[in-house]
């Protein structure tokens, strides 16, 4: 893409209400625009990155045989009574509104209920399950406080999975299967040797175990204990002599890290789904509740600890997996049969597939066009000018190592 | 993908508060769940369809040069208070909601204001000028009536585009290209010979101009008049002596049909900058406010139209540009030799990259696997029996104009 075709402008300064280094470099980069506090929207390079993380998750969900769907943020309050979640006592994030007849609806902060609702019209026998599900779905949450830019929003993307088994046995081998998922996910995007899964003790969700996936990160919000081993790490809520007696560990042998949550799972047991009157006749005939499971990564919200743990002082540094270009070429040629060059080597990267943003803009420095390149952070920068034209060579930049090398332009095309 | 693997099932009856018939249908094939009236999630085989009209409207869009972005849902008041939009006396479909600490919020219902505010942070001069933006966005609108279906929702898809331009003569050309691109979408999706661009009124939406496209529909809420060379439209309102005379037509060379509005374009001139203070610094170094055109396409309302346009008695009819899977495999066979051939046959296709749903659910009558194909729809149904097996052919069904030829099954494979 032609970076003169991009509407998006950078801009050097954001306003200080704006604390987050993630929202600061996203906001700066023109990658999203604040609405307000936790309300962003995406513009064509942040949403080029949403789509680059919401593929990789897709994927590892279909390799677990979910299927793909899309629930209405609009929900009725008759479902989450059945389960005691609709009242804001039980539920503190609710957005709530009225229909024009008074009927009282509420905008989906999760959808453990809706879904096992509509499950009920699916599945009736054991032939029918397992089954799994899962969407990529606009939470609403009325959060009290939001200041974590992309990582704690009001209004945010989040991919959510449900599992429905027949019994226990099913749900945990499935419930295991999914943290290797998950774990594929996180080493995809570039966090995999700085994440790790935590038993956690749950919180509103689940009245039994959940595991966290925690990617140490100076933003985060959470402490994690890492073992010196550096595969093993404990939640702040477990960290205790009981837990650690159990493990065989000491207390010595972990260390304190700030650490962001990117992913959470929980069993609910078959105790949501009697709530719902989710049952399934089984292979004997008697009718048995479904156990579900809920397994969340809050996309936008990885788009943010992306940033993050990559960014450095010039700006961010995406992983390629999720960069939206693999590639700067950055012009600063000036003369027409330059400039023509330059526009070759933009059309040869183009129909060789790579993807590749172009500064074709006019009257900047190159000081301009080197800072832009750097505070946008696509993977490689590619550097054509007078110079390099004259030499029959690029200046092939690594933005993460920023390390330097000049190639002769044939071989850098093939 | 095999049907034994789809979460939904279909189903004879839905409950009589549906009187829509696109809902009807999409209910009964596990298209779509209602959660309320106007309010519908997408399952697996309506997420398809979806994706498949989202992919159409979005290539068009990209043809036109536009940039894909997606904006909050939750909306900011003094954003709306600057077009005198924000109360419920001027727009009767707000839902609204607050904040924690009392700040009122919106859901969005439409984007131009929004947008337009966010632009002001990217165009400055001429320089960043022309613009076009869009989004597939989740609306929310409070209707009093939601009874015709996906066809008018609570909460919706639509594609929305906004067009910044410098000059009126830049803001008609592309509005009256992006008119060309909606014909091609109708056009694509198999609606192009019943759709209309007709002149509109245009309501709350605009002081200026707009045009509607109307597909000729039964179960639209709107009529037009179609001229009986089959190539001119125009809207109700209009439709009076003074634009006859002015078009040089006759009433009686007009035939009134229902139709249902499928799309809308809109200038808003330079009014909408105005108020929110959208401005660009000409050539001339004079300050000018920015030319806004909006144009919208509701894609779950375009699939329910396409619903209603094409199903018959027995069910759904998918164009094939549409359909979730082009063709449906129905195997009919039940001893093991038979199972392994009609597997195969399914994994041929497959192979050769054909979107196929593949019947092979066991203990079901053909007439209930006949059923479930004609009730879902898709293009071309093929049956793999005992009996076509023994006569190495397949039995291949045009699900719209109900022929069905036998085929021999090398021939049909390749």
């Amino acid at each position: 893409m032609k970076q003169s075709h991009l509407f998006t402008q950078t801009r050097k300064e954001v306003s200080q209400e704006e604390v987050a280094k993630n929202a600061q470099l996203l906001i700066r980069g023109g990658y999203i625009h604040k609405e307000m506090a936790g309300v962003y929207s995406l513009l064509p390079l942040g949403f080029k990155v949403l789509n680059k993380i919401k593929k990789i998750v897709n994927e590892e969900m279909e390799q677990l045989d979910s299927e793909e769907i899309i629930m209405s943020t609009i929900q009725v309050k008759e479902t989450w009574e059945k389960t005691d979640r609709w009242s804001d006592e039980k539920v503190d994030v609710w957005f709530k509104s009225q229909l024009k007849n008074g009927t009282d609806i509420g905008f989906g902060w999760s959808h453990e209920e809706p879904i096992t609702e509509m499950m009920k019209s699916h599945i009736k026998s054991y032939q029918n399950l397992p089954r799994y599900v899962h969407q990529f779905q606009n939470k609403l949450r009325n959060e009290t406080r939001a200041k974590s830019g992309v990582m704690r929003c009001r209004e945010f993307v989040m991919k959510d999975m449900y599992s429905y088994c027949t019994n226990e046995e099913e749900h945990m081998a499935f419930y295991n299967k999914t943290i290797d998922a998950y774990m594929n996910v996180y080493r995809r995007v570039g966090l995999g040797d700085i994440t790790f899964v935590t038993s956690a003790s749950g919180g509103v969700f689940t009245d039994k175990f959940s595991h966290e996936f925690q990617t140490i990160c100076d933003a985060g919000e959470d402490v994690i204990y890492v073992h010196k081993d550096g595969k093993l790490a404990m939640n702040e809520e477990i960290f205790n002599e009981e837990t650690l007696a159990k493990m065989g560990k000491k207390k010595e042998e972990f260390e304190a890290k700030k650490a962001a949550e990117v992913g959470n799972i929980f069993t609910f047991g078959t105790g949501k789904c009697e709530q719902l009157g989710l049952y399934f006749t089984d292979k004997d005939g008697v009718s048995k509740p479904v156990y579900l499971g809920s397994y969340g990564i809050g996309i936008t919200r990885l788009m943010g600890v992306i940033t993050e743990v990559f960014a450095d002082d010039k700006g961010m540094v995406w992983p390629e997996a999720v960069a939206p270009f693999q590639m700067h070429l950055v012009s600063l040629c000036r003369e027409d049969a330059d400039i023509a060059k330059a526009n070759e080597i933009y059309e040869k990267l183009k129909a060789k597939g790579v993807e590749v943003l172009y500064d074709d803009r006019e009257g900047l420095r190159p000081g301009e066009k080197f800072a832009d390149a750097d505070l946008l952070g696509m993977p490689t920068r590619v550097v054509v000018s007078p110079k390099t034209i004259a030499a029959g060579v690029v200046e092939v930049t690594n933005r993460k190592t920023g390390e330097t090398t000049m190639q002769p332009l044939e071989s850098f095309l093939a």
